[in-house]
């Protein structure tokens, strides 16, 4: 199948980015047609520019003919954010993948948005440095994939997610002007904060071609404890307390009583029959402050509702403890072959009305849902298991997540914490947010992308 | 002097507002006609809005006849960010000034955009809790104030500034409509971030309304350091290593040799004479982890170049050693009854470049210029000493803070830290900007704020 791009553009973009740098064979496109939320779509052609010059010139190429282009890191995003539902010319950044600068003494990194989150870590390390996000896809998803999604992970309760470690972009508009936002500093009250405004726009305002982030020291030494609540209003309790005292945890992860039943009953994790809830705590420095942080997490930790605190003293304890964590993915598998896993967020003091909320909707529709995530941010994964060969179990999921996201939006939360919208949950935008705002949103959108060429069809309904 | 307001406009906001919130007596407007940079200006009127229903009706009465509004907190800001110099309406917060929320469990609080920050810390210490902005005006200046500049202070290089410090915020756009932005989570990836953009625009974009601020745990114990050092260079290489390390200070002060010598021959301090350039280095945390963390400091601390370091083990010793500090800003003013303050930053590394480069100008210009601050984020108050009523004096003093300017965007850095560009800094953005970028931010305010009444002739160029 031929590309459905009009002649000259193909030959224009096939002279700007040479044979390896444009494919319009049909194979290659549909390598880059899907991302990690099963959605899939052909792209008309896929560019891998090298260079900013490139970027800009495609953009403008593209402009001129109202042609959509996507912009895609390594498509680990689980929304769709990534799939050519319009059609048009994805933007790899493969090529784009270069360490332009480590900068040890003002700890920031000058990079381009196609480099691995993880070789970026390798390359800090020696450093000592470490940039703070660590989404579960961090081996294999680049870093201005993590900047489109403002992608988080567990350590964002203490370091913060994307958004939160940028401290400069260069970006391309959807009219095709490179614009620099931001400077290498960790302060800036110079004009509109336009850094902060593209982290999370999931390529629909601009395609970043440049990052400086913010940089933390590596700690040299962590040290985790686990404690398991009688039920999930003490372990919120617990995260609370634990919150609201000065050392904050370098993680705080949450797994509900459906999540410690599986990992013991199917996972064969050691655990006590009783525990209703589990919460991993884990504080990081050096050792010098490790073992007063891990006491004052163990002494927040301590309340009514408390089964069993254990620390792990060693590497070999540390891998015990996080076993019945591990145990849970493989056991949720062996439950039901389809799951719709979402990242609702609701404020801390809200996590066991989420949770009361969703086992009451697992009940109504019949339907296995856990909850697990990151608790020191309210940001809980939901999943929920089902049967895709089953219509019915199918639409009943789909109803069930639905009011999910009406309940996380009633606690005083919101859609994704850190997944993004993408095409999965855009339609639930105006449940979130009210008309005067997205309009707001829609207007931003034109001021950037005048033409709607950036990701068409995602984020905003 | 009447109102020059269109008389219908008068009286509609004198019926919206009342005789008590709407103001047109020629003393009243003066009194609301200037902020802390000295410039000044006269409104046609001042409005003091108690609802946001109010906001919105004054917004859209004052669109109608395309009259200026200027925001305004308690007028603390340095730049002329809150003088009228259109004309136009000022509005006033001071009497939305409540707290309306206080949520210790989930670390936030709503709050009117006219309550004190030293109010707010007041209200949230018995919780234990505290916001983290800690501007030099904190015991008179607004939250909604702190916001719209950005503010920081000390505190900011362990907790951020004001734009790090928000969950959400409502606010009223230049077409008045009522946006909500953000929800109060630590964690978001629903659409545009439109709360941190609002942060920093100086009243440009929208006005406040309500914010829900981000707390953080107030520590119970705190630590100080004072560290002498031969050279500003060996300062900066200690201020690079402490901050490299996992123990981030909760304050990393900085005096330039300039400073400390006249802290000792005009302010009394007692400094040694060989001292080059000084660091206040504070530690906070509870008893248990706080000793951990000042070793881990005093360790960082040390180095090539370092000729004492003391320890503050009691509040009267803390008191000694912040004496030096405290006696800089007297003996500044006995120099020169004239003061340009601007507060640029620089990656942390260019610190040694900027203090060097700031002499050579104080040299060329022959002015005295001295450098303290925030050297933990790099951002450093360039003082500039002078004679107002010396015509000349007056011109080289401004013509060598445009040489400082074009010096600190030199190394990497940009023309504000946190107070703002307002009127003071705005001939300087095409500078730090280029014309694609700037063109972008006046684009955005044109999607806020489409007749520009807005805070019109500040911080774009």
């Amino acid at each position: 199948m031929r590309t459905a791009l009009p002649a000259e553009l193909d030959r224009t973009l096939a002279a700007l980015l040479g044979a390896d740098g444009w494919r319009t064979d049909a194979s290659e496109r549909l390598t880059y047609g899907y991302d990690n939320s099963r959605l899939q779509a052909l792209p008309d052609a896929v560019a891998l520019p090298r260079t900013r010059e490139q970027v800009i010139a495609l953009v403008r190429a593209c402009r001129a003919r109202r042609v959509p282009l996507i912009a895609r890191g390594r498509g680990t995003n689980t929304t769709g954010a990534a799939v050519p539902v319009a059609g048009g010319v994805v933007v790899s950044f493969e090529r784009m993948d270069r360490i332009l600068d480590i900068r040890p003494g003002d700890r920031c990194a000058v990079v381009e948005p196609g480099v691995l989150n993880g070789d970026l870590q390798a390359a800090l390390a020696p450093h000592g440095l470490f940039w703070p996000p660590d989404p579960t896809s961090a081996a294999f998803s680049t870093v201005g994939g993590n900047l489109a999604c403002n992608a988080g992970g567990p350590r964002a309760v203490k370091y913060g997610a994307s958004r939160d470690n940028v401290l400069a972009l260069t970006a391309v508009t959807g009219a095709g002007e490179l614009v620099v936002c931001g400077s290498a500093t960790t302060k800036g009250a110079t004009g509109y904060d336009l850094q902060r405004l593209l982290v999370g726009s999931e390529g629909t305002l601009a395609l970043i071609v440049e990052a400086t982030l913010k940089l933390s020291p590596l700690p040299p030494a962590r040290g985790l404890l686990r404690a398991l609540y009688r039920d999930v209003a003490s372990a919120a309790r617990a995260v609370a307390r634990l919150m609201a005292q000065p050392v904050t945890p370098s993680m705080l992860e949450f797994m509900d009583g459906e999540c410690v039943r599986l990992a013991r009953d199917v996972g064969g994790a050691d655990l006590p029959a009783q525990a209703g809830a589990l919460l991993m705590i884990e504080a990081d420095g050096d050792d010098t402050t490790l073992p007063a942080a891990l006491d004052a997490l163990a002494r927040a930790a301590a309340g009514d509702g408390l089964l069993a605190i254990e620390h792990a003293p060693d590497d070999a304890a540390r891998e015990r403890l996080w076993a019945a964590r591990k145990a849970l993915s493989p056991a949720l598998r062996t439950l039901a072959p389809g799951k719709i896993n979402e990242d609702v967020v609701v404020p801390v003091s809200r996590i066991p009305a989420l949770v009361d909320g969703v086992q009451a909707l697992a009940r109504e529709f019949a339907l296995p849902i856990v909850c697990f995530g990151h608790a020191g941010n309210g940001n809980l994964h939901v999943n929920l298991l089902f049967d895709p060969a089953d219509a019915d179990q199918h639409a009943r999921a789909q109803a069930a997540m639905a009011r999910v996201f009406a309940l996380a939006i009633g606690l005083g939360g919101t859609l994704s914490g850190e997944h993004g919208i993408g095409l999965a949950k855009r339609e639930f935008m105006p449940q979130a947010l009210d008309a005067a705002t997205l309009a707001l949103m829609r207007a931003l959108k034109a001021t950037f992308d005048p033409d709607g060429i950036l990701n068409p069809g995602k984020l905003l309904p």
